[in-house]
Order: C-alpha cells, then structure tokens, then sequence
C-alpha cells in the first residue's frame, strides 16, 4: 500500500512552517535540532530527504481543512506536534540506547548525551513558540489558549507513556490492557491533539475538537499496533529496520504481550523463558517466531489494529465535514493501519 | 545575612499552588517528580522542610504585589517558574552525573537515567499546565497567552544556556564576556520570566511587565555571580557544598574566568595548565585558590554582582510601585547578592 498522495499535499507548507518556526541562532543546540530534522549533516552542510513521513502534521491540517476548507490556518499547531513528536524521538533514542534513527546516527551518538537531552527539551520548547504563530492566523486568543492547553496535557501524558515503556522493560507480566494503557498515553495522547488543536482551529464549536481527538487517540492506538507488527514481521528493505528487531530487543509489544497472556501453564513459562534469556541469538528469536505463529500472534495485532480503526472512523460519523477531507480523513487513517512501512 | 521574612510570607501559598498543579497519578513517574520536589522521601513516605528557597515563585509574587497589591492572582505563574526552575534542575543533574542535591540522592541516581529524563520533561509540561490555572484567577486570555510564550521563551534561552555551559567543558578560553552570555541565558532568562509574569498579571500595561523582565535578568547575572563565589569560597556549612566545589569540578565559573582572561603570558599558561590537570588534587585547588587571591578574583566577581544589582534596580526606578512592595523587592534583591548561602 503507498503512502496517500496527502502526505505529499502539505509537505512544502509543513516544512516551510518549521523552518520559520526555528531559532536562527548559530549555536551548536540549534545545529543538533537542524540535524535531528534531516535538514543537515553532521558537518552542518543542508541536505534533502530528511525527516519522517510527518504524519502528525498531516492529521492536524486534515481536520482544520475539512471544517474550515482551508488547511492554512492550523499550520502552526502542525509545526508544533510536530515538534513535540521529534523530541520525544530524540529523547527516545537516549533512553532507548539508539544508535540509529532514519539510517542516520542518532543526536546522543554524535553529540553526547548531556548535549542530546537539551536538544529534545530545546525542541519542546520551541514547539510552544511555534503554536504561539497561531496568533499570526488571526486565530482568536480563546482558541489560542485551549490549544496551548492541549499541547501541554498531550505532552505529559506522552512522556508518561514513554515512562511506563520504560517500566515495563523486563516485565513478562503487562497484558494487553497493560499494553493499551501504555500506548494510549505515549502514542495516542499527541496524536490525538494533532487533529484535535486542528479542529479547534478549524472551528469554534467545542464539540468537533472533542471527536476529533478522540479519532486521533483510537487512530493512535491502531497505528501503533501496526508499527508493532510491522516491528516483527516487516520487510527491513521497506520498514528500515532489521527482521524480527522488537524480538531481539525484548520489547513488550503487542504480539509478545498478548500471546504471553493467552498462554497458560508450562507453555507460558516456556514462553517468558524464551523472553528472558540474556542473549537474544538466532535460535531463540525464532524459537519466539515461532510460538508466535502458533498462537496467531499477528493476525490476532492486525485484527484488533483494525477495530480501533472502525472506532476511530466512527468518531468522526456525526460530524459535518467537508466530503473530500473525509475521504482523504478515511485513506490517510487506512493507510496508517494497512501500510507495510 | 539572614533571608528576608518574605520568602516565609508567600511559602505556604507556593507550596499550596504546587500541590494541587502537579497531577495526582499514582505512576511511579508522578513519584519521581514529587521526590525531587521534596514532599516524599525513597520510600514514597511524606516528608516536610524539603525543597528550596522558591526564590524565583517569591519574585514573580512580588512583581505581582507591587502593581496590583495583591500576589495571589499570581500564584500559577508562581508554581510554573518553579516548576521550570526544577526540571532544569533535574535535568542538570543527569547532565553533570550528580548525585546530590540538597543533601538527598538526586533523580537520576535513584530512578536511573532513561527514566529521570523523563521526570525531567514530565515537570516542564506540568509547568505550562499549572501556568492555565491563571484561568481561575480571571486573568484576560490575552495576559495569559503572553505569560506563556514568556515562559516558552526563556525556557529556550535557559537550555541555550545549559548546552552552552556544557559546550564550555574543558574550554580555558571563554572570557569573562561569553560566560555572561551563558549565565545571561542560564540563569537570567527564567529570572527575568518570573519578575515579567508577575508584572503581566500583575497590570495590563506591557510596559512595566518589560521593566520587571530587564530588573529580573540583571538580578540574575548578579545572583549567579553571587553563587559563583559562594562555591568557591563559600563556607560548607552554609552552603551545603564542599569548600572550593567549582574548582574541584573545573567550572568554568566567573572567578577562574576573569583570572584567566586577565593574567598575560606565562603565569596564564600556568594558571590554565593547573585548571587542566587530569585530577584535582588538594595542592592543585590550593595552587589555583592561591593565583585567584593573588589576583583579587573573588572581590572582582563581587563587585560585578553588585553592579548587576545596582542595574536591576535602576530597572525600578521610573514604576509606579506600591512603597512597600518595592521595598520588599530591593531587600530581597540585595539579599540574593549578599547572602552567604
């Protein structure tokens, strides 16, 4: 499945927003931050191609656009989630200690990891100066505030997420509603407020940016399902990363969670066994593979991603909106849920 | 020179406003924050006396008190500066590897790093939370929405700060006028954004909301000079902090700066060999404290700090302020230069 030409649509405005939202300075933090967003190398030369799919932005612009049938107005909460979300990677990256990232060594892995976490708290507040440019749109301060507001709880309940990930290193006990929780907060939460500050932008109905972010944190949850089985079964040429990489990295991702729940007795000790050797080698990782396929561990992650899109989709099923953005609204979220990288 | 009454005057309320910002989530991560704050110990047990001096929360008070003869609209934007004062300093101490602060193991040290991080950057969202509190107090949209870009911006320019102190690592050659550049940003910016807050709450007038922020950022260049001679020669019983801390950790602090800015030829070769020297032996600090005496460095930096402050004053000079605010704003300025801990 390809990327939906949306993606492509406001990629020129969402990368214009970010650049003007940037500090100009000169200082060495600033190049770590133009780094981390593909925009140079590490000798500080500009280069293209760079950073991710900017999937957040695109989420935020669709809602704006399909209540207001104007995309413009929400660019400076699209920069701003944006941001958020390229923080938490590059905070992400020091907890998780990840060398690399998009092909790229990582921003603790060339500039240390004292300097790595002022980047990411640079970004963070950069993110809040960035949304600050809604005040340019003429969007009205009320507006304003409430989406400041949401950055602001999204954010916390993201690093929250991102904690309880951490916690749960080692851990063979989570569960799925362990798992959900989890993602809700570190994945759901920001997604949720891209298409929610979009909404409220959009509109000064209270309601919509109410549904929307509750699209978005459905949204999230199935994405996040799907990176997860795309994390274990995924091509590396179209996915970027190794085979099997969550196995070997022992992450409690939907699969492992839920098929270590669903065992029971000697096969489930059997299980966390496997899961808690010390060396993850070949033998073990598909000694896992194995038990995973037994159990049906990917259709049984593909069918639930697929019911929080049904959720998600319903959200937005009283709402009147532009027909075209819904539609793009609908194949962006399928997408998201269908892709294989 | 004992602190001035007006610490104790507004303490209960700061710690008050506190408690009910920060959330009330039972996830090891909300622990984590209210540790550091020093309203729990190890074990989650509560304790009291923990904390610090909340001297930024007192400023943005007293800011507010003396254009509008009354702090307590203030008070979110109170608990928000300490709440960005104390993810900094969470931060900070991952930064540096200490694992100490006020006499208790720091975050990191106890939490591990991945997961102070995130306490870190959890506190500074729950800042810009705390800060939508203003909310209750009637404060106009617009005031609000200007005290929180002030807040995102000096946050920046704080990290600014912190990269750039960090950058300074190892350097023998930052000058007196780079190292007030960096403590302009480390120190001054947050200063100066509790004093505008203040102000903004404090009257709709921008004006003096930019007098306060200029007397705040000049209080704090002398207040981080003042606390630069204190931990060099400060008396650890006082302060807390081992006798000639900043030499031992080879801080690129206002002293050792000025000397070696101002020594010529040979003896600054020698004075920046011994501040080079792999480990900091007991004859190497008593070498180094002996060149600074020789060259008068802690009279120079006391008398730039006192400089620093008579400019903030100056700041005051032209507002219309209620006499015994104002009073109370230059007690404890003075304190903040004169204090011996």
């Amino acid at each position: 499945m390809k990327l939906p030409a949306i993606f492509d649509r406001y990629r020129q405005d969402v990368d214009a927003e970010l650049r003007s939202a940037l500090p100009n300075g000169d200082l060495p933090l600033h190049e770590a931050m133009r780094y981390h967003l593909g925009w140079i190398d590490q000798a500080g030369k500009p280069i293209s191609g760079g950073g991710g799919k900017a999937l957040r932005p695109c989420l935020c612009l669709l809602a704006c656009e399909a209540l207001r049938g104007d995309h413009h107005p929400a660019l400076p909460a699209a920069g701003a989630v944006e941001l958020v979300h390229n923080f938490s990677l590059i905070h992400d990256d020091i907890q998780d200690g990840d060398k690399e990232r998009r092909h790229r060594p990582t921003v603790w892995w060339l500039w240390g990891k004292p300097k790595a976490i002022a980047a990411g708290t640079a970004m963070r507040s950069v993110a809040g100066i960035a949304l600050s440019r809604l005040d340019n749109e003429a969007v009205p301060v009320e507006r304003q505030l409430r989406a400041a507001q949401a950055l602001d709880r999204s954010c916390l309940e993201m690093i929250e997420g991102q904690y309880l990930d951490l916690s749960y290193e080692g851990r063979l006990d989570i569960g799925v509603a362990g798992y959900l929780d989890m993602i809700s907060r570190k994945t759901g939460a920001l997604m949720g407020c891209s298409l929610e500050m979009g909404a409220i932008v959009g509109t000064a109905d209270g309601a919509p940016a109410k549904r929307f972010g509750s699209f978005g944190r459905k949204l999230g949850l199935a994405f996040q399902i799907r990176d997860d089985v795309l994390s274990v079964w995924g091509d590396e040429k179209q996915t970027g990363k190794p085979f099997a990489n969550d196995i070997k990295r022992k992450k409690n991702s939907f699969p492992i969670v839920f098929a270590i729940e669903k065992e029971r007795g000697q096969k489930q000790s059997q299980l966390q066994a496997l899961y808690q050797r010390q060396s993850m080698d070949e033998d073990t990782v598909a000694a896992v593979l194995a038990r995973l396929e037994e159990m049906g561990a990917e259709e049984q992650a593909q069918t639930t991603a697929r019911e929080f899109l049904k959720a998600a989709l319903a959200e937005l099923g009283g709402l009147r909106l532009a027909p075209e953005a819904r539609r793009d609204l609908e194949e962006t979220a399928t997408f998201l849920v269908e892709r294989d990288y």
